[in-house]
């Protein structure tokens, strides 16, 4: 019932066996495969073999009736953040825009304002409380990004909240440095000298704490121009980091261009992308995460161009942006259910984004987001007949046994 | 963890004391009042009264930290089909309409086809199912449609698997007879005879067995016109059934005016009602029953005009409209989500709508949809620390504890 679950149980199993339907991306045949019936052997946190017996084993986890996938990744939250803004969501419902409530003090500066006065540890437990739920709708991976500090001192907070609480969590996490969510109110007027401060204190910090496997930078009109974007993630890069963008959220800017252009292993939003960047991400590694959460939320009925994206060629994961600004949100297959109706997606397609597409996200397309043989061994099992009712059956959490690293949560 | 709760106790409490904050229609001031702090009696069943301290007695219901409100009520549902339909909403994804699949037998006729073969008790089990989700997350009232049968037999079939069903669950349900939710294939050439059928038929035959407090037709362009819902709904009220319309969804056909002019409960959908519509309804008794949940779960981006409703003085109520072709949804709360994006009203006229406006629209606005004395006590406490989270921490299921009739279910 409901969603903060308190025990954590963490067996281990020896496999996943009488399963209903299992559907997942077999990297041999580099397309998603339905099976029916039989048993995932588990070894040493990794899903060794797959048998079309079953097994009476009670070290297995018996899945009569129902649907296994892998585990769900999420490749874009905001999970260290310290208040909620339902004051904000009850303003735009009264006409004012998010843009409007940003302008007014409202919005991310109102997010940084409270973050930096929060003590580290009780953000840690908010983190905390975040990642359960997370875990409770089939969530294994997370990224999760700083960026409501905007100082080193308070990015690196929330770093270390977010490192400290995936200690206590079983959920698996990958942490993004993202001091360029926004130019905070004490460098408006000289917003180089904070762009020095990013590339010169906090990057290095923020390696040299090994604190992120990334950097991100909200590439956007009224926030960062494409060419401070490059100057602050080539400096991430030159210190080890891998790279992401915000890119053409709402102005069409040449983000999705740039992040191709340098290689980056994600270029999220999208949902104003130029028939040009549509191109040059399907001529690159870099993949397209949408998050239609945030289009929802915000209710600008502007959604990225996902049909086009896959057509192309174009790698598409999906994300669930959860932040309290523009999506209080953080269920994957309700992700799923808003690609299906509103990015023409199909069910299968939605699912492979929210697996093995985000998985390419985070760079760890060959180790997680599909059940086979050397997969490490993250997956959920639902209360559902088939994949297609994740997306269709909405508004209800089918997770029913949620298994990290061959060890059962839930 | 998920929905599907096994266990249902039913514990009588005698009060629900340390509230954290409560909100609540007050029927004497007829508006929204916000509280904190203290303790509501109940006796038999009843909110008998508030008390500004706490109770330590271990027959309180302990409230700390949590938001109550009253029990929600979900006006209008389709739970009584037999299979889900995911293929439809896959080929959805793939450009076609509802109204394209309706035209190739999909849509309500496969409903139709799969309910008849399907035995009473198959299908009271699936309701029971249906019913212990909504309550899960916090419906303590719901009224469900027949509608997938379209005979007598069938039709009669579905209302005794609800009323069975009820008996079994704890929710507290009203019936409503919707023989007139299309027309049968075997009468596409001769829809009066089928018509006759439900006026001569079926609504006796369910007054008879006390199957049903309501009568209900889709009025709509391709199904009834609006002299044959006249003809079906006055027969109805001669028989001592309440009346509710489905009027206005997709095409203005006058429905709305007929559903005031006819003093209905209830006129539901409202998409496409016209400025003389919204007029009829604020002169009349008759709900204004939104379902906003359709609009999204269709992707049409057509919004009823609650904001026009609510200022021209209609009583605006919310609901689900759970069914297997235009919306699989069953959380109220999800509802309200919808309601502040995208119909522009505030979290607190969401929460009226979802209470004491749905009460209305059943036509229990004197027992329901309060928490005031006198009032039945049904009531939700809520893992939220104010009412306006319920709507802006969407697609999480905050429900901690519900209360029907003064019992504890969960």
């Amino acid at each position: 019932m409901g969603s903060t679950v308190a025990s954590a149980q963490t067996n281990p199993i020896k496999g996943i066996t009488n399963i209903g339907q299992w559907v997942s991306w077999n990297p041999e045949s580099r397309q998603m495969e339905i099976g029916e019936g039989g048993t995932w052997l588990i070894e040493a946190g990794v899903f060794s073999e797959y048998q079309p017996g079953s097994y009476k084993d009670s070290g297995f986890l018996d899945a009569r009736g129902m649907l296994l996938t892998p585990g769900l990744i999420d490749p874009h939250t905001h999970p260290a953040f310290a208040a909620t803004r339902e004051l904000e969501f009850e303003m735009r419902s009264q006409g004012k825009s998010y843009q409007d409530i940003a302008a007014t003090g409202g919005g991310i500066r109102n997010s940084v304002r409270k973050l930096r006065e929060l003590p580290e540890q009780k953000l840690k437990d908010l983190v905390v409380e975040r990642f359960t739920m997370m875990l409770a709708h089939g969530t294994t991976t997370v990224e999760c990004k700083s960026g409501y500090g905007l100082s080193t001192e308070s990015e690196l907070k929330s770093l270390r909240a977010i490192q400290t609480a995936s200690q206590t969590s079983p959920i698996q996490t990958l942490s993004t440095l993202l001091g360029a969510h926004e130019i905070p109110d004490e460098y408006r007027d000289n917003r180089e000298a904070y762009i020095s401060i990013i590339v010169n204190e906090m990057i290095p910090a923020v390696v040299e704490a090994k604190l992120a496997q990334f950097c991100d930078v909200f590439c956007e009109e009224g926030v960062y121009t494409p060419s401070e974007t490059e100057e602050i993630l080539s400096a991430a890069r030159k210190n080890g980091l891998g790279i992401r963008f915000h890119a053409d959220e709402f102005v069409s800017n040449g983000g999705a261009e740039l992040a191709a252009k340098m290689g980056a292993l994600s270029a999220d939003h999208l949902m104003a992308i130029s028939d040009e960047g549509i191109s040059a991400l399907a001529e690159s590694d870099t993949v397209a995460t949408l998050l239609p959460g945030t289009t929802f939320f915000l209710g600008t009925n502007t959604w990225a161009p996902a049909r086009k994206l896959i057509d192309s060629g174009a790698t598409v994961a999906l994300a669930t942006d959860f932040n309290p600004g523009s999506n209080m949100n953080l269920s994957m297959p309700f992700m799923m259910t808003l690609a299906v109706i509103y990015l023409q997606m199909t069910p299968l397609e939605a699912l492979q984004a929210a697996t093995v597409g985000a998985a390419k996200s985070l760079g760890l397309a060959s180790q997680r987001g599909a059940i086979y043989s050397g997969f490490q061994a993250d997956a959920v099992l639902w209360r559902a007949e088939n994949y297609r009712q994740l997306a269709y059956f909405y508004g209800v959490n089918h997770a029913n046994h949620v298994v990290v690293e061959g060890k059962q949560i839930h």
